[in-house]
């Protein structure tokens, strides 16, 4: 067990900076002389603050934030454990989901057309790769699905830090394009139980506490879910009896791909000094590892919405998040993270544009 | 006391239609057959349902909602209650903040802007006309501001038929011009004062409930405010000692001209069959008045916030409503309502054109 830690799953690997908080005063200043009562457009206000501190760390202009192609990057994987039956569909249906996705017909296509949001998808390991190229598609793929981590590791180490690295290079030839926000969804029939797994390997909380409904499961498949879950935390447990478990090693017994390649985009997207966007459950746990690998990388986080699913409203508290909305999503795909999009964009306008009591002759 | 009921004030005025509730269960099947799990996709499907009851009802088409030209119509005016020193600024502010709307520097300008809404500025009644005609700007002044709501009537009665009418023409044009959603946003120094007294006086709440900090005075402040409600609903109890207070008697004693306008602008919007969003506490009392005129002027509202402001939490509940955001706003002019205008055009693009698990080839 004792596996020397591959670079990925260290800080050092990703270099995050800390960002300036010694702007955050002349931030604050520079809202509070715009025409409106101090503090009146609420999280609006936070909202521009922590935008400014990502964007002004690296231009080190602190006067403007500027949203570019803010894109959402959906990755899709398969999971060992879907074939117990927890889930409301089978796991064609990743594949079949994945293939709406680059039809333009699902949820989260509708959402970015609206909003202005690009969207790319990638193949982290579903059971079947996309037979056909397509241009928002990405083929990354570890595998075709990970073994069921109920009673085995999901992965092996190596295809966590493999997944570390692919996830990583997406984020990077993205923000290359000039994205940057960078908004991360997911797709991956059995990602809730992964999650869920992740989630209490990595809290200690029982699966009782982290496991829920998903996208609508029955008493029955939920029964069946705590108990496989429990069994992976149990499994985990005796393996490792006496060790702090590094992220690495947590995802590999408990993970998926589409999960782990979500950690690898965000350190990166941190690493580049970009704004992150965090969607719902299964996001937020792939948010929790980034943390944990490197605590900086939350500086960089955006967390859009919370999910209806019941362990997310406990995450977002293990990590002291203050969502956006909060709508009863309970879909995945980065829908929530695509309706934060807009709220970025008008904290950024009026950081920028709002007048001053001084320029518009307002005399409180 | 037995002046006969102007008929602004009566439900057969405005002539509001039911929506047609029979077509729910088919709304429900559309949203059914999209490509997401049952329910998955939250608040944004009951605001679907809702906008397709509205949109249905005028077209007969129940298929596809259209969100044309949204606009916020922000009403302005002044509050011989001010006077008193119970808010943040001076009723110049009125004034300054209106031009400041016209100049494209305010808060509304910036949201209106990055969110592709269009704005119009309703002078109901400042204490000063804006001196030039603007493109955006409509002049239907009432009186340079209500008397002091705390010792008399702050309007006659004439005065709020007459802003009933006014706010009906002002919603009437713009309608006419294409827009199918209205939102509605306000200005005016002391118009938490008067949006306090009227749910006072509406709901018997005491001024203690009803009252709250609005942009941010002092505890001082706020005594004095709560003191002056209370002397308003003390004075409109002893004059009216075993009356039912009708909606225009009400709006008369300790109304405002924003205010009064904003309800037949609502009531002309729902008679139009059309889409009103409600903005924070001081349009939601308008809201409320709207529909104790005429309810089925509820059926037409779309809540978009909760504000900060205490009381508005106490008259979303007595109004049964879910509002859509909740991010700390207490800034007024539209603000809030402007924030939902994504959310709107999304369910519509999800109601309208997500795939089908048929048309999709989706197979759960």
């Amino acid at each position: 067990m004792n596996t020397p830690t591959p670079a990925v799953f260290t800080a050092e690997y990703w270099n995050i900076p800390q960002l300036d908080k010694s702007q955050l005063p002349a931030i604050e200043r520079h809202i509070d002389t715009k025409t409106k009562p101090l503090g009146a457009l609420g999280q609006l206000e936070t909202l521009a603050q922590q935008l400014c501190l990502i964007q002004g760390y690296n231009s080190g202009n602190y006067q403007h934030i500027e949203i570019k192609q803010p894109t959402i990057m959906i990755f899709a994987a398969d999971h060992g454990i879907a074939k117990n039956g927890v889930s409301i569909a089978p796991s064609e249906v990743t594949g079949q989901m994945v293939a709406n996705f680059l039809a333009g017909g699902a949820a989260i296509n509708c959402f970015c057309d609206s909003l202005d949001v690009q969207i790319k998808v990638v193949d982290a390991g579903m059971l079947f790769p996309v037979e056909n190229p397509h241009p928002i598609l990405i083929n990354q793929r570890i595998a075709a699905g990970t073994a069921d981590l109920s009673i085995e590791s999901a992965m092996t180490l190596a295809q966590a830090e493999q997944c570390l690295l692919m996830g990583e290079q997406a984020a990077k030839q993205q923000l290359a394009t000039g994205t940057n926000v960078l908004g991360f969804g997911e797709m991956g029939i059995g990602n809730t139980s992964a999650a869920s797994a992740l989630l209490s390997v990595l809290t200690g909380l029982s699966a009782q506490h982290t496991t829920g409904v998903g996208t609508g499961i029955t008493a029955q498949q939920l029964d069946k879910k705590i108990q496989l879950i429990s069994l992976a935390q149990k499994r985990v447990q005796e393996k490792y009896p006496d060790e702090n478990l590094d992220p690495g090693t947590v995802l590999m017994e408990v993970g998926g791909f589409e999960i782990a390649q979500i950690v690898g985009a965000m350190l990166a997207t941190a690493s580049a000094g970009k704004t992150i966007l965090v969607d719902g459950f299964i996001v937020s746990v792939a948010a929790l590892i980034a943390t944990r690998i490197a605590p900086n990388t939350q500086q960089f986080m955006i967390f859009a919405h919370c999910s209806a699913e019941n362990a997310h409203q406990l995450l977002l508290k293990e990590l002291q998040a203050n969502p956006l909305l909060d709508l009863g999503l309970r879909l995945g795909e980065g829908t929530g993270a695509a309706l934060a999009v807009p709220l970025l964009k008008v904290a950024a306008n009026f950081y920028n544009n709002m007048a001053t009591f001084d320029s518009a002759q307002v005399r409180v």
